[in-house]
């Protein structure tokens, strides 16, 4: 169908059904899978009102190739980026929720400072999605935007977790932080090592640009800066990498804490 | 000069120039640099009888194109693949030196079980390096071994990282289990979390290949299984990610302990 994209996985095709059932178009499932993660998917497009196709997994592997599909895909119209005003609806929205214990925890929305290669937003995009995060946010100049290529590498996350491009990253910073988020931004020269640092609470975690790091405004802007124990690590490590381990610190202190 | 590559970067430049003083060709420091990462990689350079070249800039960035070069290469002789006796020299080698602690603590070794994509391989080869890892195990067959795709994604880490390629991963990893390495597969069944298990030791980190994780043999032979917190993270996250998270958490937990 035309405008539609195609993810596959059992995790992309389980976060759009729960959060974005209404832009799904069609589910598959493979003729043989009948294993719990195919239930869970058949349970879940069943409870939202969404009839699951079943193909042969060999027309799976005609429209993806060789990536691993798993045996399922979803057929979703676009999500739409999102604007400041939704950004910021939806923190109000997330703390409550996770103040009323409905949901997984206080929000974490990961900053991209200025990426350009859209490869590596795809790459950040994705883990943001497994690690949780409620949103990407992006300046509007100098970095890369959400299009096709940013869609494939993300490999369904684009999907699932809103593109959030702003005009003024310092402002929408300081927006976020009146939301009750804490700023944090990974610097090589950060004083505090980030495992030293709570950020059990709402967070914007702030990754700078590959090579450059975060710029003067954007640092002035932050909380708090931290540090990864890598050796040169912001420098050496590849941006999604890098906010992958800051996600997962985050992540792992949640876990310990709940 | 045929035969040669240029890898980039302070990290990269200054982890060659420590560890493999003898196939640097040339280093090339741009004009302006006089800071203390410049003053460090002269010294360094000096040291091992290495010449440093002046160069402007812009001669870099031609070289590198639009990636953070920083202002500094090096010409180096590729480092040769390592076969299983060189890793178990080195592992023996290290073990004495982390006791005598004249070292980073004790050894990392990345295995990969069956990861096909050469930039994946490029790609967990650069954050090995990052993370200090000793080596980088993969199997011969069905499996990226490290070609000129992979050399150019590890941005350098190929130089400074070797690359084992082993006909049989599972006796490999009993070798590893011999010298002393407690294997630990990263799975998203396992029955502890990465963060409730002692990594302070010496570990063999075993990811599986994407999407379809570890083979069943490989698991067998693992003494552990263990799974990140991330919501489906083998299955959603790219296998360079997942494994910086797990690298991330061994040497947090060095930091930690040490």
């Amino acid at each position: 169908m035309a405008g539609t994209e195609r993810i596959y996985g059992w995790h992309a095709v389980r976060a759009v059904l729960e959060r974005g059932a209404d832009r799904v178009v069609a589910v598959y499932i493979g003729e043989q899978r009948e294993d719990p993660r195919a239930k869970a998917v058949l349970d879940l497009a069943s409870r939202v009102g969404q009839p699951v196709k079943r193909v042969p997994v060999a027309q799976l592997t005609q429209w993806f190739g060789e990536v691993a599909h798993q045996g399922v895909c979803a057929e979703v119209r676009p999500l739409d980026p999102w604007g400041e005003d939704q950004l910021l609806a939806a923190l109000g929205a997330a703390q409550s929720a996770s103040q009323s214990a409905l949901q997984g925890g206080p929000p974490i929305v990961l900053v991209l400072d200025g990426v350009q290669d859209p490869h590596n937003l795809g790459a950040c995009l994705r883990t943001a999605d497994a690690c949780g995060a409620l949103a990407v946010v992006v300046p509007r100049d100098r970095a890369s935007q959400l299009n096709a290529t940013v869609r494939k590498v993300a490999a369904g996350a684009a999907e699932t977790t809103p593109v959030v491009a702003v005009t003024n990253l310092a402002r929408s910073l300081a927006l976020m932080k009146d939301a009750g988020l804490w700023v944090i931004g990974a610097d090589a020269a950060g004083p505090k090592l980030a495992q030293d640092t709570d950020l059990t609470g709402p967070v914007a975690l702030v990754m700078g640009a590959e090579g450059s790091g975060l710029r003067q405004l954007t640092r002035q802007t932050c909380d708090l800066l931290v540090r990864l124990p890598q050796s040169g690590a912001v420098e050496s490590l590849n941006v999604s990498v890098a906010a992958g381990m800051l996600l997962y610190e985050a992540t792992r202190q949640r876990v310990g804490a709940g």
